[in-house]
């Protein structure tokens, strides 16, 4: 396609000078808009210089489906009453678990038409008022009802059918996933903003410890990976995906604000640019050429890498969309981090960890951290830009002064993908 | 609020070339998709001149509920897929029945922003698949779930209450809020679109005939307003609002091509610019000073009027959110047309009609035409966009040359209003 390769500009370019998370987790007593508040709450606290809740000119709030969740259309103004910042415009972006990717992209070309200096951005979901099959039943609706959804195919089905594929075609084995959630997890247990704070280590020692305490069997695990594949504590899910193959069911939310580039130093002392952003629409799966990749995510990342002027070569740290362990793996290669069929060999040789050539998901990613869909885009850029301004405490990676990042959020089965490039000014 | 009434201004003009509407009525065998394939498909048929698909650069969608109407989320690759329009980026805006309003502001600043040229902006809504107690259900879910819905409001209740505020503040009654159903349905009469395209006038004649053929009582109607009084033709739905003052449940869709200005005439021999955009958020009713005015749609169109540089006295038409028949009385108002309580007399006076001197809802309206509430706030452009470009056929208003059109759409109870200043080049 010409159009999707073209080389494109923002009139003006933006900044990210502050961002903020809600705890995630699950929270029976909060709806959706406790939870935004609390995110922005977050973010003013933490911004590195006065800050009036009147700048904001401009908002987006990334949501999956309030619709179905909580029987709430409409939400963006009433995130907007709550916050107080009526009556400024507010709009929801809904492009399934990319939604506030999308949002921030529309948030940045607000700033670059000339309309607006100051944008906040967010993401919220509220998500375990439903059971589990109904939160199940609600994500399937991001597939296709006519053709997908009838044939039985949820998420967790579909990145079954995903990893499968990848072990069929590569060499790709269980170990490899589930080392993925390893990583994760050890990423997690260093973050307070995470549902899980434990590493699989800690997780483990504790149904030992339990089991001691209830006078049950102990089991006889030696290793993380015993415990993993013990079918009594990681259950299957959807074969080849066990329990902690798949990110959990999470309620949360995310913001950011965006400032036109020059007034950025008047609200942070380190201001974090979006260098490039990408968006690219892939085919529903049944009418994809395959399944191991995400076309939609290879279009979006050669987009926001040409707009920021970076080959893969210049980025430091990467968080991508690890709705499922295989997930992470397929999004490594489709961004360019490991040729097709390596991201497999590149977890087992510890190169996506905190002290790796290539960190993916310091947050603890979707896995640990929790994924709140409609706030998980804007979430991942928190991460970036906390990286980039080395206030990532005990999970800071290793490298020294990480200057670019780049986050990855993938909406249903590769519909919808959004690539963005942070840099922080050299 | 200092900064909704800064002025603000767009990088980059931009320009409608396209138009198009599917059938507005009431569709069992069309889901969403086909029905924005047919408004797009209309849309192309009538372009000025060439146009390759493979032209479009970026687009959006403006839909209320697939979730709830459908069970289908993630509305918008799919619309995409059904185009062939992947891999272009498409994000679903929802901003309830404000979201096509909405999608449409997202299209400008995409263009201004320079980074892309030519954008398609839709919206659709696929309602007539749920039972009418199941449709109001969904759109109740647009008020505040909280502290509306639980209190028994919906739709026709709440624009009740605003009816019966604006009688008791002004000099309001019954048959004011009727002819502007009148005026509406003799607009629709001419829209080849429109779910109706009968005038009240025939619709009593049909009734007279039916009752003449059956063998019936036949009713002694001598005018509209009689037929209109007899609560066997025109039942009390939520006093002071009857069935004839409600819009009617749609399905529906409508698509625009926004360009870059300076490209403009590749595309169409008679452009039409998008002068000036405006959008603000109102608080939820139960937190609102007045009921008889949309704090929204006054600082909506203050910011779209300042935008494109004129006032009042420069608007030829406008085609205005009448959700109900008291939505356009007050919408008149708050657009500055007529002063607060005076929307009633203007109607009395004839001064919205094809031939007055503010001809409002000249494509029948939401009254008429139908109401998929998605599709709304675009289809309210394309019939500006037809009138300034003389083709609306029977329905073109009388006045000479018209340059000048404004849209003004709603989402909820005013939480959203999106008001468009639209300006054929002289």
């Amino acid at each position: 396609m010409a159009t999707i390769s073209k080389k494109r500009q923002l009139g003006r370019q933006v900044s990210i000078v502050g961002g903020g998370l809600s705890q995630f987790g699950a929270f029976p007593e909060k709806d959706t808009r406790d939870l935004f508040v609390e995110a922005f709450q977050d973010m003013v606290q933490n911004m590195d210089r006065g800050f009036d809740i009147e700048d904001i000119e401009c908002a987006y709030v990334g949501n999956y489906s309030s619709d179905l969740f909580e029987h709430q259309g409409h939400t963006a103004p009433i995130v907007a009453d709550w916050l107080g910042i009526t009556p400024i415009p507010i709009t929801r972006i809904e492009n399934a678990c990319a939604s506030s990717g999308s949002a921030l992209r529309e948030g940045v070309m607000a700033i670059a038409s000339g309309m607006y200096d100051v944008v906040l951005v967010g993401g919220m979901e509220k998500m375990t008022n439903l059971p589990t099959d109904g939160v199940t039943d609600v994500l399937a609706s991001a597939a296709d009802g006519l053709y997908e959804v009838p044939a039985g195919l949820t998420f967790p089905g579909i990145f079954g059918a995903i990893a499968k594929a990848h072990m069929d075609k590569y060499e790709t084995n269980l170990d490899h996933l589930l080392k993925v959630a390893i990583k994760n997890h050890s990423n997690g247990a260093l973050n307070s903003k995470a549902q899980f704070q434990q590493t699989v280590t800690e997780m483990m020692e504790r149904r030992i410890s339990r089991a001691q305490e209830r006078g049950q069997e102990v089991p006889d695990y030696k290793t993380d990976m015993d415990f993993l594949n013990d079918p009594r504590a990681n259950p299957w899910i959807a074969w080849p995906l066990r329990l902690y193959d798949c990110a959990p069911i999470t309620d949360g939310a995310s913001c950011v604000l965006l400032v036109s580039k020059e007034i950025a130093h008047n609200f942070a002392d380190t201001p974090i640019d979006i260098a490039g952003i990408g968006q690219a629409t892939g085919k529903p799966l049944h009418d994809s050429d395959e399944l191991t990749s995400l076309s939609a995510a290879k279009a979006a990342s050669q987009q926001a890498y040409d707009m920021a002027g970076i080959t893969v070569a210049d980025i430091d740290l990467a968080e991508v969309h690890d709705c499922f362990t295989i997930a992470e793996i397929v999004a490594t290669e489709d961004l360019g981090f490991f040729a097709p069929g390596e991201g497999p060999r590149a977890v087992d040789e510890g190169r996506t960890a905190r002290d790796g050539d290539h960190p993916i998901n310091t947050s603890g990613g979707l896995k640990a951290k929790g994924h709140p869909v409609g706030a998980s885009g804007v979430g991942q850029v928190i991460e970036i830009y906390k990286q980039l301004r080395g206030e990532a405490g005990e999970r800071q990676v290793k490298k020294a002064d990480p200057t670019v990042g780049v986050t990855h959020n993938v909406g249903g089965t590769g519909g919808t993908c959004v690539v963005n490039v942070l840099r922080r000014e050299s």
